[in-house]
This record gives structure tokens, sequence and C-alpha cells, in this order.
């Protein structure tokens, strides 16, 4: 047998993420190299502290604090250090020495992904970064290779693992937010600063990489709604199930016609109501699973680890070794296209279907006005539901109303909102969910 | 703009799949071609009969029964007749003048597929066939790129949409499997002669192919263990029903060591019982999924539809683009690897649990006697349960006994079962089925 090749492995950063990835291309050399054709040599690993301590036991002289040098003697960069700068004038550097180059910094990519891509072409390298989206699961190659002779219509992804957690949690045990989210952060599921989860913005940035790839387009986080689940209380959880729904942050793209008729991608995060026999509805805490309707495969679903440094690496190395089986083979890389050139549109031109709560004043004719003023807007009621309570002491008697509509814009559904808040028989609208799957 | 590159392809076989491809390769042309970067010609479909009726209205200058000289004159070849010859044949040709193969024909690979794979090395084209498992489901793409840095342990995959709707049928209305089956044949979901589903052959197939991917190794039909659907009964699906569980015809592959020690694959297919909250437990219908659990990655799951001509003609056009693309790029094809090497394993040496269902004499030391026997055999008793039946008439009372054991050999557990047939307190064995995810 001839003598293998050998090529180099810069690892920039050396986290939860990165210890894995070093550890498995140290422990599992022979098998990866048999893999490739080559062998994965780790040429170092840049931080910057070289005497930090980290979750796995790595050989000191592998670290160094000079990740220019490391990544200009590189065939093959990882960058998992996050943050915008210095990974990004690194990743450029190592593009255009001609690395190839494997990531997983979401952020990065959300910002700045359309200069990289550029930048990947012009040098006819690889950027790959299939970890930057739902951890474990391989969802980017998918969408871009196994898809790539069909036209997605919708994506519906739950991409971050701390809110499934923490709606599951509401879910099943009926606990309030601000409890669910405290024993999130006790076990480890939720950051100390718990904002970037939260509050969407990390699925916005995931949501924004899924609809580039999917709709052979540019979306960046600007062109993402984004809402998080703080305002999600206890009671919605109550009701949604009540009315056999599941209350999921899920990132959303989809291709829609605007109210002028042109086409677009509507691209948003938000808590929204599922089916309970919804396939999404079925994943439980901290697992992220991944919806693609396609108009000749159908329904597509994708599950598994969302999180985590081992199974983030193995999204990684699977990255790794196809990029170096490029190399020991030859050819140029394969690239992004972005043939499709639809634009972003508002979220006033997303359609959804909204669930509304209201607590109403209980007399006759409260119904028909309700009603009557959805139909003024255009907005078609599915379902409508009144449940009156009487308190045994007081013999005051409140009623409570649900509806779901079925699909309308979201400008009109807004609108909807905004003129029964100023109805005298309502006393307060106690909640209002967007619904999909229906 | 420059001109683009034309390519010409071949379709062979005009059926459920092979309509849908050529309609959307004639539909769709614009958006593959800015998507490739090449046009892709559909030059011809070699059929037997140009004059058959079709599902979709095609050309009928595109129609030939001269296969052979469409191949040769192709650069990519969809072949799509089923069956070994004169499949293997033209495939052969194809390989050896340069063309890319896209094929869906899982009985020929689960047969051929490595003199195949060989063919392709030699001549540097791709061979590509995600169509042959799982229809629309991305499945084999991410098994051999995004996990190719990780290990894969388990592969647990509902395969077969036929025999999936018949036992999902017979869970949900408690029907016979004969029911279920003229059911399922009313629908189309079952073919007039169903034998090749409802007997595991058309999943033991795929379950080749998943296989020899995950485990980097050549596993053909003869390396596989094979039980069909058509022994389940109502009663087997309403006992496992009663104790959490649910019956899927599984394929499974798994990493297992034999008696020896030495590291093994096995390979089977068979009817078998899984907790309720079990990803799988949720696949409904005619839907397929597959299930794979790997070192770092954790539990994966790839869900969608198995079959139809459109679902399955998605995955046939994704490999298409893909191997276009590279056409367009040059370079040398991507080829297999199997460097595992690992030999498949006898029935014998599978660990599972068993399921076993028994009709009891209802007298004193049964269970201790039954118990004792499990021990003996060193069979690990998980779950006992006896019910007691009183006959109001005759006053007659009998007694069901259910196990459910840990984790043993197939030897084992099939020795087991055997003593327990001698034992003069059993009046029958009324069941005994295989357990996974538990």
């Amino acid at each position: 047998m001839t003598e293998m090749r050998t090529l180099k492995v810069a690892l920039l950063g050396c986290g939860n993420v990165g210890a894995q990835v070093a550890r498995i291309l140290l422990e599992d050399a022979d098998a990866l190299a048999a893999r490739t054709g080559a062998r994965l040599q780790l040429s170092g690993i840049a931080v910057r502290n070289v005497n930090s301590r980290r979750d796995v036991e790595l050989p000191q002289e592998l670290f160094t604090t000079d990740a220019d040098t490391l990544v200009k003697d590189a065939d093959l960069v990882i960058e998992l250090m996050g943050g915008i700068e210095p990974a990004r004038s690194l990743i450029v550097t190592a593009i255009r020495n001609g690395a190839c180059v494997v990531t997983g910094n979401k952020a990065l990519l959300a910002q700045d992904g359309p200069s990289l891509y550029e930048e990947g072409d012009k040098a006819g390298v690889q950027l790959s970064y299939e970890a930057a989206v739902a951890g474990a699961i391989p969802i980017l190659r998918p969408i871009r290779d196994s898809l790539s002779g069909d036209r997605i219509t919708r994506v519906l992804g739950i991409v971050n693992g701390t809110t499934n957690y923490i709606l599951d949690q509401m879910d099943t045990t009926g606990a309030q937010f601000a409890d669910a989210l405290a024993e999130a952060q006790r076990l480890g599921y939720a950051e100390a600063d718990p904002t970037a989860d939260v509050e969407g913005h990390d699925a916005a940035a995931k949501a924004a990489i899924l609809a580039s790839l999917s709709f052979h387009s540019r979306f960046a986080l600007e062109n993402v709604h984004c809402e998080g689940i703080s305002s999600v209380s206890a009671s919605d959880i109550a009701a949604a199930k009540d009315a056999g729904f599941v209350i999921k942050l899920l990132a959303i793209a989809e291709k829609l016609n605007d109210a002028d008729g042109n086409e677009g991608v509507s691209v948003r995060v938000h808590p929204t109501l599922l089916p309970r026999e919804h396939p999404l509805a079925a994943v439980r805490g901290a697992f992220n699973a991944v919806f693609i309707e396609a108009e000749n495969a159908g329904e597509l679903m994708f599950y598994g680890q969302g999180a985590g440094g081992t199974p983030t690496a193995s999204a990684v190395l699977g990255d790794l070794i196809s990029a170096a089986r490029r190399l020991v083979l030859g050819g140029p890389a394969r690239t992004e296209t972005t043939t499709g050139h639809v634009p972003a549109l508002p979220i006033d031109a997303a359609v959804t279907s909204y669930y509304i709560g209201l607590d109403v004043a209980d007399q006759p004719g409260v119904l028909a006005k309700i009603a009557q003023l959805f139909a003024e807007h255009g907005v078609s009621i599915e379902i409508m539901r009144q449940t009156i309570h009487r308190d045994t002491e007081s013999n005051v008697e409140s009623a409570e109303l649900r509806i779901i509509t079925h699909r309308a814009s979201e400008a009109a559904l807004a609108a909807t909102v905004e003129a029964v808040k100023g109805l005298d028989v309502i006393n307060s609208v106690t909640s209002v969910l967007r619904v999909e799957g229906v």
C-alpha cells in the first residue's frame, strides 16, 4: 500500500464542541484516515489562554494563541470560536490560502454568510457549516443536495433546545416560564444569561441559514421577524393543551405571495401552537427537529440532538471528512446556489392562523358582536368556544372565549385583535398565539 | 451570460416513478438548469412497449424500445426498470461509457451492489441510489457524508410502507391481518401479490443496503435474516398494546460481538415490539422512518414518504442534480468506502429482548417453574404478568402469562422458548416477538 497523504487540520477554539472534535480526531485517527483516504493531522488548537482548564485532556503542545500562523499552514480549518471577530478574519485568511473551512458559527453566517460564500466561490474552496443548525442533525446537506431537484415550500424547525426544554417542562408539569427556566439553568440546558435562547435570537440566526439554503437565496438576520417565549404563560400552555395543541418555538421559512401577488419568503421565529398529532409536537426535552414540506417529496422530518459537545462534534467531523475527501480526490469545491433571488417578506405578509384567548362580559350578544368584527376584517373563524366560570362565593359569572381562526394575513389578524381590544364587551385579551400545522 | 452546457439524460423505465421523473425534468427544466449549471435534456425513455398507457402525458417521440443505443449516448442514466436483467447490463454499459448512473433498484443493489460499485470506482463515475431506500427520505447521503466522521452503532428502519400501513390499521382498528391486507390492497397500498412486502423481502433488500453504508462493509440479501408480518395476529397486537408497545416491521442493522467476542453486524428484518414513546412508534400509515444511533451524534431520526411516484422522483432528481453538478464542475466521483470489513453475523448472534405470550395451567407453582427454566438458560426476565380468565358458563379458569425478557442472545432465547414448550404446565405458546427500543 502506498503512503497516505497527510492533511493538516487547524482547530480554532476549544470549548464544549472544539474539545470533542480534537479528542475524536486524535482517538479515531485510523478509522477517519481509512474513510478519508488521507491522514488528518491536528496541527494545533488556537485558544485565548493555553492554560485554561478543558473538558477533555489534550496534549498541551497542541495549544497556541497564534491563530493566524496556524491557519496559514493548514489544509483544513475548523472554526469553533464563535462571535464575529476574529472568527471572520481568520476564515477569510483560511479561504484565501486555499484551505477548506468548517464552521459552526451561526451568528457569523447569519450576519456575513453571503460575503463568506463569495470568498469561498472565488477561491474554489469548500465552506461547510452543518453544525451551525440543529447540532448533530444532518439537515443542511440534505436540503442542499438531496432536495436539489425538488422545490421546498415550507420549513418548520425546532432549532433551539433550551426553549424546547422549557416549553416541554411547562407543558408536562404546568410550571410557569420563570420556574421552568430556573430548572433548565440548574440542569445546564440554559445559560446564566438566557437572553439569546429565550428571546429567539439563536433560533433567528438558524432560521436565516435554513431559509437561505432552502430557497436558494440569501437571507440575513435582519430579514427574520423574531419573538421569544418569555411572554408565554402557564395559562397559555394550559389553554393550548385543552384545545389539543402544544406550544413550540418554531423557526419558520415559507414561500408566499405578498398582497400585490409578488413571490417572497417569510422568515420568522415565534411561539406557535401545533396540533398534538403533528410530528413536531412529539419532539420532547432539548431535542431538535426540522420539518420540511416540498412539492414532490411531501413531508419530511429530521430529528436528533440539537446541541452538546459530542453530538455537534459529529456534524463538524462529517463536514471535515467530506471536505478532506474532496481534497484527496481533487477537483473543485461544490458551492451554494443562489439562483432563487426571492425577497424576504415583512411579517405583515405572513399567512397564519391565530389562537386568541379573551376574557369577555357574560351577556347575550357578545359572541355575535365578536364574530361580526372578525368578519368585517376578513378573518374567518374556525373554532369559537365559550366557557362560563361561576365564582361560587361571590356568585359572579365570567366568560372565557377561545377563538382559532382560519389562515389569514398577519396584517388582517393584527388589525382584528386591535379592534377586538376596543370592544366594550371585552375585559381583556389573555393571549394571542400563532398556529401552524392545521 | 455564456451558453450553458447541455447534459443528455437517458431514462430507463416509465412506471410510477419514471413518469414523474420525466414530467419534472420537462416541466422544471429552467429551475433545474439554474441549480445544476447545465441544461438536463431528457434524450429518451426506454420502455418495453412505446404505446402503453402512462400516468403522465409525455411527448411520444421520447419513447424507444432501444435502451442500449439510448444509454450509449447519455451523460447521465436513470435506471427505474427494476429487476435484475436487463437493468444490470444497461447500468454496466452506462458506467463503462463514463455516464453517471442513478438507480432506485433495491433488488439489484442488494444482490449485485458490490460488483456495480466496483465498476463505478474503476470508471471514476458516480453510482447513486437514494431512491432505493425509504423513497423520498434523504437517508443514504446523510449516512455516507454527514455521519462519515462518526461511528454508527445501530440502524432501525420502518422501510416498507405497505406493512406499516397494515400493522397501523391492525393497531388502530383491531383488525386481523387478512382484513387489514385486503383494505391496503383496496386503497392501493398493497399489490395484488403482496408477498414481497408482507414477507419482508422488500425490507430485507433495503436492510442490506443500509447495513453496507452504515458499517462501511458489503452485505448482500443472503446476509439478512428475514421474517414477515403474515403471522402477526390481532391478539398479538392487542397484547402488545396492553403492555404499552406497538408492533412494527423493522429493518435492523447493528454492531455486535458474537459468542467468541468477534465483532460483526447483525442484519435482520422481523416484526418488533417498540415502546409507544419511541420516536418510531409514532410513524403512522404508509410513512417510513429510519432511526440511527451513532457514538457521537446520539439518536437521529429521518421521517417521510417511503413510496409513491412523485416523492420517490424527488430522491431520484436529488441524485441526478448532484451527479450533474459534479460533471459541470469536473473532478472525479466520490465513491463508497468499504474499509470496515466487518462480517455479517447469523441470526443466532443477535441480542434482543423477547415478548412471550403463554397459555398456562392455572395451578400453584407454575410461575416458579417457568422462572426457573428461564434462569437455567441464562435469560433474565424483566416483566412477568399473569392474567386469570374465568369462563362464567363453564366456570373453568385459564391463565395467560406474558413475559418480557432482558436482552439476551437470540440463541439462548430460542432455546428457552423450545424448553418452555416442553413444560407440562404450558397449554400453548401464543406468541413470540422480539422487542427493541427498551
